[in-house]
């Protein structure tokens, strides 16, 4: 448990190169927002109600009843716009839009390179500086307009709703400065031709355009204040994202489930769906208005023949492609994190990008466009197709070699590319799929918005087509044995290859259905589910998800899943994983007690029992109440009226004859007591005023509540003077100062006389806002169940109690720790199958706690509670 | 909360004329059955490591190592067959295997009785005759199997298996007998050629196979004794189910998840998306083995054109295809719901019906068949077809009207049964969906195993195929306007009709999917969501769903959805809609408060509470607990114990000289009555002998906790023989009474004064189970968040506390209340929109609450407890 304020320090020091990062403050913004929301909310249709009153007895002769009926009417028309479909189908046009018009901004981009490029043929040299220099200007363009607008625009956006969802409140992630730098920053981006997708993005889109919808719909008032709702309308808008960036319903809305939700609600499942659908409607209808299709038909259509579409014999052939696309999948994860890493732990490297913050992303995009330029290397790997004509070239429906023999290839169009005089398509197949991948990884790094679905779905494309030219050349009168010849298909097996090579990536099984959605056939349909099957049994084995490895990557909560059959998991118990040494307080305990529970953890919540015999637990507390708790005890406010009752008591009895009314004044200053009780509830919790400003970067603002390494751990005899220059800084307690017409004469002695004394005294939790129900477990919960519940409710906690009896605490850490294996029941150390492969890749977490430990030793040696600046300044840098 | 008894005596009373009853027993059997299981399988593991280390020693001379290694190989093959994804592969061949074989025995029947039809075709009555004997041979014997080997396995299966997913335990549902009941039952429904489905069934039968491999492979030891495993293996069943049947891997798990989940783990994604695939790849291949096939392809393949498959100017025809699909669907399940209701109520029909069960189902066969028989009514709605076949006809690629002139039909094959030749092919169309129509709907109601979902499939595609007939006659030269001609495809219509109706029927979306896998197309995709949406939304809020409509009629435990955008329900608090009258008990109660609380209420469970005064929630406690506890109390073995103690105390006082050793006889006394309660755990819980025996009906043997009507609600005076009467009944307290070597020498007026006595007594709880945590809210809850909790968590109940203090409590009815809008908050109604129109189906709800009034009046009268024999007789006679 004492792990878990470093873990939250290390959130906010970790700098991170490529991403963005966030502070957690688990849905208690959002709760306190709800609520204050709510009454907002009621307080203004009591209003409309009264008005509607008054309309009814001011034009009583005339025509009323008339009125009322409009008014009426409109009540009605604005409670309608409250409707949910409305909103989905706003949400849906609007994704439409703005996806055909990245699109659209897009194809102008890449046409434009295009147009220069041929257009300089003369000169080689000319021609490089032209191919080169266009995407390096879009991308540093697109780079340092996210940077300054919204650096939480960077990256796929998938991994930071997953955390959303999961009821985590990512600030500035959802405002409309980041939907801007978002649209524009991908659409350059995408422009510049790298391998970058739009698919994360489109995810984090669409949340963006939710969210802003339902701000802007809040102001005809309706439901748009429920923190539940939203949190529905964010998994519809997820949906939305992936069906109208591919067209493709149905494959948005599982995929987005798949990726975002660990428990999904099947009556939330339609708003996707009436949502994706809508939208992607609108997208292809928008290219049929165009006159770019003559109907609405898939994205990359094929044209497979349907009656025989594969031999039953071909099947291995498709298990193979799904078993190596696991491996690829698992790789190329890997390998973007270890890019990630190598740049973050190479100081000398990591110091100079952070000065030159454009330098990353110019030196990249540079790397891999010289790679592709068509001359050059280009020509060995058909460097000169954008990704959506490689795409439609490798999902061709004709054999590009037929046994062995280039010659017979009959290239038209942009299938050209793909033959080169010299070499075999074999080799450029080769060239294009090793190339692209470490490409591709590379490239997802840099911190522009950009998605890493479609390059993976373009690599396996063409690791399928290779497999399956391979088995044209191998079988050129085709597999079947009865009689009639079906020559073998090898867009079929890219097809296979593009489903599960980006299903291995995602851990995702709906690859497949987007495939379908995407080629406009269903007809391989088994080969495709088993390969993305494979793919998905290998990939998970060995690597994370790569969402879930951005999401370890930025340090965002997360809760890791129990894997595929770990039925050790089943055994173990809440009893086994639990801390026991569970920090309290009591119901009836003093303040010093609190002082010191507060000065020994680090915890964000800490548990009420009734008392320490008898542990009953009655609910929890958070950490900043009682910070304002005891702020409020020893508080400069109260020790002033100290000094009032003191200086009136002495004036009381040096006069007690000669000022007779002295009853009535020691009356008023205690009505005065009263009354500063009463307004305790508005200077009371001191994260308020920080949580009501939720458009400031968490980043440069970190609120009380995220900053526990300010309680010096100083020993007991200065804890006086110490408490005093803790809790009296807060501006509340500041605002109150001057309310004194006693002058603070008392010296630091008497204060800290007086700390004491103010510290033996019983606390009055009145005014203490209390969790009455925290979450409860029983010891012999199963690890399987508490896990469930976890992720089920989105606890960060939950206490363990014994017939009401407080016994132990279990937060996501321990969790965490039980599921990745790293505590031992009965003696059996508990790890998942292959975690010794797996250790390579994330044995730098424990790397990560070491430094943590130097950080928190540092921190403890530092007096100034502000001194960890250079790291902010490091962040900002970033 | 009072009417909670009442309710569960409905579920005993009410006689389902239809279908099979079940009784709740909300997861504690599970939960005991598990703990059970995982104490011996500790026992076991135990031992098996004994053994090793025995055969260590034993043979530590010779080969000992060899020994080893092969009981750790064979240990470790042991562990392996354990892991999920063999179970899933051994569930998914199974499956397909047995969805072969019952397609294979349907098709031999149903050629069997077309080649009696066609020899007979020298004679008319005599090939009637045929026509219809035979089905009605085959409904019957399969009604009649059914009934006597397992009543369970009537009807769909898909809401039961929504209710066991809840987390409700129905017994003798997933037993051998039932499957073998269900299997051939099915098959002989199926092969009559009568409209009904296998999906249903199927969902039944994989979760049967499911329950039973786990139970033939914890043989092998495992982890196949935990119950939430249990839970996600037959979710993945189920899906297994759907998959295997149309071989619609993708359909499948969609559907299932949407038909029986609320909230679905994505963790639980894959198991579904690998068994089912496995599944359905079996079923195709064994296909193409039996020669059916060349290789794997669509059960129903149609071969639409590719490059033009609709104009978006036929999307308003798509649409109204939805839109009249969602009434049809809703009048559907309105139907079926009307008839079953119909039959129940009539007294006369009723009782006649109970006494020739068969008739029922003979009568309706005959109705069918005879309207069918192609000679007679047959010919003007392809009767002569089977349901596979109309289906492949519907969904042909040709258009059978071209300008409204049949001539130019091309008839080949089976579509030549479309064809009258005094009759237009629209009027035969109209007829085969009107007549279709309610014998599907009537056909459903049949006590035999049986689906809807083909049935209404197919009437869907016939409506499409109209609506695109219509189309293709309207503009024969299609819609399009530049240049080129493409005809419409009146196929694509059955498909998009085929979908939007079947999904209006089950409130589901991912019939789309479904019908892409079955066609092998996926072209159409637009047209089929826009449709299958807007059915849904018409039919949503028409109609519950065709599961919920019968978990409804078989009053099986549900939670009504929260439905569509119902923005009310955001505002009602727990505090609106909780009981604040609580049953409790407190920790320090004497016995009588537990008889007083026993008397008055009905609840399953109650709270344990502090005390009166803190009211302090401690646990809850279930109340088959506090019933032994006070049988315990005032059984007879202790009665007897106080007879000797007596006796013994009055032998003291006559002989306290002359035998000295009086005090070590009262020290054994007192010996025997610790014993006695030392033992008091093995005689303790009256409901064990029930429950371990889960393969008895639960029908016929109402356990002790499923009667609380048994208690009697007597005035006080004489609650002493009313006590004994009561609870000395069980069978455990009269095995004790053979121990009695002193006699029952009491009056009753002294068992009455010994009893008061007792009742004084304080209770001890020590050996009670007490459920230390139950599931605690707080009274600001919102009802969207309540709902989300109960159907996340399964919840029956949950306590509202307000810092550890209980003040209410809300259980499912409270909500279901609340939910469907008969609770009236801040003065106004909530009702879901159109909730007038719902009415007219759900209104009898309410003649069912009277009824019950009655009935509980009158077991109030009544003396015995055993006096409801006649119900039984009743449900037996069903």
């Amino acid at each position: 448990m004492a792990g878990d304020g470093s873990d939250q320090r290390a959130l906010q020091y970790e700098q991170t190169l490529m991403y963005g990062r966030y502070t957690q403050e688990l849905g208690v913004y959002a709760k306190e927002e709800a609520a204050r929301l709510r009454e907002s909310g009621q307080r203004r249709s009591v209003s409309e109600r009264s008005r509607t009153l008054d309309l009814l007895e001011y034009d009583k002769g005339r025509c009323a009843k008339c009125r009322i009926c409009t008014v009426r009417c409109q009540k009605f028309l604005i409670s309608r716009v409250g409707e949910d479909w409305i909103f989905l189908i706003l949400l849906g046009l609007l994704m439409a839009l703005v996806s055909w018009v990245v699109d659209f901004c897009i194809a102008i981009c890449l046409q434009a390179q295009k147009w220069m490029y041929g257009g300089l043929d003369s000169n080689v040299f000319l021609q490089y500086l032209a191919w080169v220099t266009y995407p390096v200007v879009l991308i540093t363009f697109s780079a340092g307009f996210t940077q300054i607008l919204a650096p939480q625009a960077v990256g796929s956006g998938i991994p930071e709703m997953k955390t959303i969802l999961r009821g985590v409140v990512l600030k500035e992630y959802l405002t409309f400065k980041t939907f801007v730098a978002k649209v524009i920053g991908l659409t350059c981006a995408l422009g510049s031709g790298m391998p970058l997708g739009k698919e994360g993005p489109f995810v984090h889109i669409a949340s963006l355009c939710a969210a802003l919808l339902s701000k802007f719909m809040s102001l005809f008032g309706g439901i748009y204040e429920n923190e539940s709702r939203n949190i529905e309308m964010l998994a519809a808008a997820c949906a939305v994202g992936v069906g109208c960036c591919f067209a493709a319903p149905i494959g948005g809305v599982l995929f987005s489930i798949e990726v975002t939700s660990t428990f999904f609600a099947v009556r939330n499942y339609w708003r996707g769906f009436f949502a994706a659908t809508f939208s992607a409607f609108i997208f292809r209808v928008l290219a049929v208005w165009n006159r770019d299709e003559e109907t609405i038909t898939a994205l990359f259509k094929t044209r497979f023949r349907l009656d025989f579409p594969f031999d039953l014999q071909e099947l291995p052939a498709f298990a193979v492609i799904g078993i190596a696309s696991g491996f690829g999948g698992a790789l190329f994860v890997y390998l973007n994190r270890l890019i990630v890493q190598f740049i973050r732990k190479q100081k000398a490297i990591n110091r100079f990008l952070m000065k030159k913050r454009l330098l990353y992303p110019a030196l990249v995009t540079l790397l891999v466009s010289t790679l592709t330029f068509p001359p050059g290397f280009g020509q060995f790997m058909a460097g000169k197709l954008t990704q959506k004509e490689s795409l439609v070239t490798l999902l061709d429906n004709r054999t590009w070699a037929k046994q062995g023999i280039a010659e017979e290839f009959d290239y038209i169009g942009h299938s050209q590319a793909w033959k080169h005089p010299q070499v075999n398509v074999f080799v450029t197949l080769v060239l294009f799929i090793v190339m692209k991948f470490w490409m591709s990884a590379l490239a997802t790094t840099i911190p522009v918005p950009c998605g890493a679905f479609m390059p993976v779905f373009v690599i396996g494309a063409a690791f399928g087509r290779l497999v399956g030219e391979s088995m044209a050349a191998w079988f050129p009168d085709g597999i079947h044995t009865d009689g009639t010849i079906y020559p073998i298909v090898p867009g079929g097996y890219a097809v296979v290859g593009a489903a599960a090579l980006s299903g291995a990536v995602t851990h995702t099984v709906s690859t497949a259905v987007i495939v379908f959605e995407l080629t406009g056939q269903i007809s391989h349909i088994l080969p495709v589910m088993i390969a993305v099957i494979l793919a998905n049994a290998v990939a998970q084995s060995l690597q994370p998800s790569l969402y879930d490895s951005i999401i370890r990557i930025k340090k965002l909560p997360y809760l890791p899943e129990l894997g595929w059959g770990h039925h050790e998991k089943y055994n173990i118990r809440v009893e086994d994983i639990m801390v026991r040494d569970v920090r309290y307080i009591t119901l009836n305990c003093c303040y010093r007690d609190l002082h010191n529970v507060l000065l020994t953890g680090h915890l964000k919540t800490l548990a009420l029992v009734e008392s320490a015999e008898s542990m009953i637990l009655l609910g929890s507390i958070e950490r900043a109440q009682l910070q304002s708790l005891l702020s409020q005890q020893l508080g400069r406010p109260r020790r002033l009226e100290y000094i009032r009752e003191r200086a009136v008591a002495e004036k009381k009895r040096l006069s007690i004859v000669s000022n007779p009314d002295s009853e009535d004044s020691s009356q008023r200053v205690s009505q005065e007591v009263r009354f500063q009780i009463s307004t305790e509830e508005s200077t009371f919790s001191p994260v308020r005023p920080v949580a009501q400003k939720p458009l400031k970067p968490a980043l440069k603002r970190p609120s009380v509540v995220e900053r526990p390494t300010e309680i010096p751990t100083s020993p007991n005899d200065n804890s006086g003077i110490a408490l005093k220059n803790l809790f009296c800084a807060s501006p509340d307690t500041e605002g109150l100062e001057d309310d004194g017409d006693v002058e603070d004469d008392m010296t630091i002695r008497e204060i800290a006389e007086w700390e004491e004394m103010q510290l033996d005294e019983q606390v009055n939790f009145n005014n203490c806002k209390i969790d009455p129900a925290p979450f409860q477990l029983v010891e012999r919960t199963s690890l399987h169940k508490t896990h469930t519940i976890f992720s089920l409710l989105g606890l960060d906690h939950a206490y363990v109690t014994s017939i009401g009896r407080l016994i132990g605490v279990v937060s996501l850490k321990e969790l965490r720790k039980a599921i990745e294996g790293s505590v031992t029941v009965k003696g059996v150390k508990v790890r998942p199958p292959l975690a010794s492969f797996r250790d390579s890749g994330t044995s730098s977490s424990e790397n990560e706690a070491t430094e943590l430990h130097k950080l928190w030793d540092r921190h403890k040696s530092m007096s100034l509670p502000r001194e960890h600046t250079p790291s902010e300044s490091d962040e900002k840098s970033q």
